[in-house]
């Protein structure tokens, strides 16, 4: 099992943090390819259960636009060439606190997030 | 990329269930090596967060019996042959809703959780 493969580690890192700068400018059109277009995708968010695509699509055109944010201990490990976990806290400008754990793939199109799991940790620092 | 490969599956899906029967029986020994022994593991557990394998084994040692659940809802997709995702809902026997999210990946020695994210929803049924 290669793990963390320089390449590898490099190309998801760039995606994670143009999800991340998309996310912070709510830019809905940018973030939504981002999400594997599968009904097997899953998204687990602060206040909702989302299965496949569609959902994730759907929540993304309605939601509000998030508050500013900083990440702490974020952690991405790579699997082989087309497989990463990406964790990190938050808080964000409103002082809330929160956990997201994503996992990548890469596709022929590029990398995308077949699963992510967001909590909030008001008690967290 | 090759999705739900039928013997990965099936491989994946008997791990992630003697996982569980292990949990429900709190058989920390034989939980422990469920999880990737590195440095890079990740738990975001209901009321923590912890980096690298040693403190998920001391998290495993000293933590309480684990209530009787029933999952729902259910998502394991694999990648490859050696990367999976699961997600599912769950519900223990207090009527504590939850969320677990796993990223498994098949080691040398058998499928591990190289990182996992719980969360508690008790609006969510």
């Amino acid at each position: 099992m290669n793990v963390n493969l320089p390449e590898t580690l490099a190309s998801v890192t760039a995606a994670f943090e143009a999800y991340e700068a998309a996310l912070m400018r709510n830019d809905v059109e940018a973030l939504i390819p981002f999400f594997w277009q599968s009904p097997q995708a899953v998204r687990f968010g602060a206040t909702e259960n989302l299965y496949g695509w569609d959902a994730i699509v759907n929540f993304r055109q309605n939601r509000q636009p998030p508050l500013p944010r900083t990440l702490m201990n974020t952690v991405i490990t790579t699997f082989g060439e087309d497989y990463a976990n990406i964790s990190t806290e938050y808080r964000n400008s409103a002082g809330v606190c929160g956990r997201q754990m994503q996992s990548w793939v890469r596709t022929d199109a590029g990398w995308r997030i077949a699963a992510a799991h967001i909590s909030l940790r008001p008690e967290i620092s």
